[in-house]
């Protein structure tokens, strides 16, 4: 089982040690490999995305990732900035298949925005197709205006596409993902506007046909960001394109109130993957060990799940995080009154303990 | 002072004719004429947004709009679907600044999913760029892949551009507004990933320049879906594309609780308007006398300010709808326990009452 290891930016160092550290807890045997990714590669090589992490994250089963970014990069040119390789890494991999669970921790309910009776027990799962939509379709560029309301003038453009098996092959993932829970997808699109979405709209229809058990529902995404926002619990699998699941997936995320604690997933057909936590690199709190190491942790155990194979470690690395939430530690972005503040590395260790 | 009614399907006719019996109540000279649009429309002449309708809508100085749709003609050619109705209003008359104001009425506050200390006070100002984007952008349609992950494969694609000139006419609304404001602008993009937002963001930092009194942040999409949920008050103008717009516009909404309270206003650059509530045609209560008509009124009221130069008439609906909540008056949309229910003829009737 060989795990290539990219901590990139900011905080990312410090989480993926202690995700490390709970890994080499297991008694299972890994061969870990890190290489630089995102800014850091950029300082040292030159790119975000180095040809030699990128050859060591195709040679190995999985990608444990941490974050990239940093404000310092904001100027560079796009394509030399962090977040590059992360684009990079999904595409070179064929990483489709972006899972996001969404969840609230019965003791972090106070940390969210929403009333705790809308938000307690939340468990919902948003798969996001990574790969295509506008991210990566061409062309795209800046050109004169050929038409529209101002010809001649100068104008940006991308496009948004998505051929029928793109669509299929998510479409795949979501109803098998949704027959494992309670057998109801919705699948997200604006089809009352975009031909993508109306193609989109029409196959996962069509796919449907195979999972008669699965119930499918579709919604515009405007609606999707409302009762996302007024019923969360309403949703159990959410399916959609790129664009909205960028914006959708952060929103369920931010809803939890706890965002240091959700990990995620990006699959491509062979169990290959990339595990990342759901939020960002967090320059402003980097290396002071602050950083909440949860969310990386649980995306170690998806890892585990989904492309090692070791659903019982999985399982382990879950029930310990559940164990030291009961403990009531937290580290500072979770932490509210009557509960013990810890530090980055003391989470990972309590988790190691509680393992 | 021409205005063209077009209260459309579902509990658009009620809710208009409520909002009509407030302008009438001002003892003001309108010309007022009514004509069918949405579904209502296609029923009668085949189509969604009749060459009759758009005269009319043409000729006034602006347009008092109910709301289109209903499930019944979900299986319609997109082109026949009543949603074509407001989106060929938009690109005919060009009203290309759509004004979204998310505001939690005091009296209200209990209603959203929000805790009270995150949404009491609210009153932030959407503004979305509304006849450009990849709602109209051209080339867009079916075609076989000639590249991509699987060329040859059937695939749907759309266009997202947007020109120069659409982009400075819309950060001149923007930044005149936030002027009016707090003058804090917040612009919403994904300039990380697209190049039309990259395109957006240059132009937006350029007319920035001239009005070195409004602080000017950028923030992309998903970022903003987040921080809506997480602190709704650190925002107070925002400006952003047609398809950014529609989904933040509508969370953003969704966060009040009360969506039958939110008006709108979308303009084009000679003061015209088309004014309607945020919320939909909701066939489920037409005809039942159930739904909240203050929205249209209160769009009615922006009618006044924006289009007809009625600052007074505007300030006095405005009052007359505060009026009437704090007089405990509540369509079941927005009742609570202590409140008193009305109906929507009750309730225009109760506005009408305290102008
Ligand atoms: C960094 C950025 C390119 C990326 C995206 O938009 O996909 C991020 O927001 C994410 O969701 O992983
Ligand atoms: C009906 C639909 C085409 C429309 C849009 O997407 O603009 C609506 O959602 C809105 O926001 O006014």
């Amino acid at each position: 089982m060989k795990i290539a290891v990219l901590p990139g930016d900011g905080i990312g160092k410090e989480i993926v040690a202690e995700a490390v550290k709970v890994l080499n807890a297991l008694g299972l045997k890994f061969e870990l490999e890190s290489a630089l990714v995102g800014g850091a590669a950029y300082e040292a090589h030159g790119h975000p995305l180095p040809e030699s992490t990128l050859r060591l994250a195709r040679q190995a089963d999985a990608i444990l990732f941490g974050a990239v970014g940093d404000w310092k990069y904001d100027q560079l040119d796009r394509s030399l900035r962090p977040e590059q390789a992360i684009l990079g890494l999904r595409k070179s991999l064929g990483l489709f298949a972006n899972f996001r669970p969404a969840i609230c921790y019965e003791q972090l309910v106070g940390a969210s925005s929403l009333k705790p009776e809308l938000i307690a027990g939340l468990d919902i799962l948003i798969i996001r197709e990574l790969t295509g939509d506008i991210y990566f379709g061409q062309p795209r560029g800046r050109r004169q205006a050929a038409d529209g309301p101002f010809p001649g003038a100068q104008e940006a453009f991308d496009t948004m596409r998505y051929s029928r098996p793109e669509i299929e092959r998510i479409a795949h993932v979501a109803f098998q993902a949704a027959r494992k829970r309670s057998k109801k997808l919705t699948s997200v699109d604006k089809a009352n506007v975009l031909e993508t979405s109306q193609f989109w709209k029409d196959v996962l229809t069509e796919i449907h046909a195979q999972y008669p058990d699965v119930q499918l529902q579709h919604m515009y995404v405007d609606n999707a960001a409302m009762q996302l926002v007024k019923a969360p619990k309403a949703f159990d699998v959410v399916v959609t394109g790129n664009m909205f699941g960028d914006i959708l997936s952060d929103e369920a995320a931010m809803l939890t109130g706890s965002i240091g604690m959700l990990p995620s997933a990006s699959l491509n057909g062979s169990q290959q993957g990339l595990y990342e936590p759901s939020h960002g690199s967090a320059p402003d709190i980097a290396g002071k060990g602050l950083a909440n190491p949860l969310a990386t942790i649980l995306s170690a155990a998806m890892m585990l799940r989904y492309s090692l194979n070791q659903p019982a470690a999985a399982g382990r690395i879950e029930a310990a995080v559940q164990k030291v939430l009961a403990q009531g530690l937290r580290t500072p972005d979770i932490h509210s009154p009557g509960t013990t503040r810890v530090g980055t590395a003391q989470m990972g260790d309590a988790v190691v303990q509680a393992l």
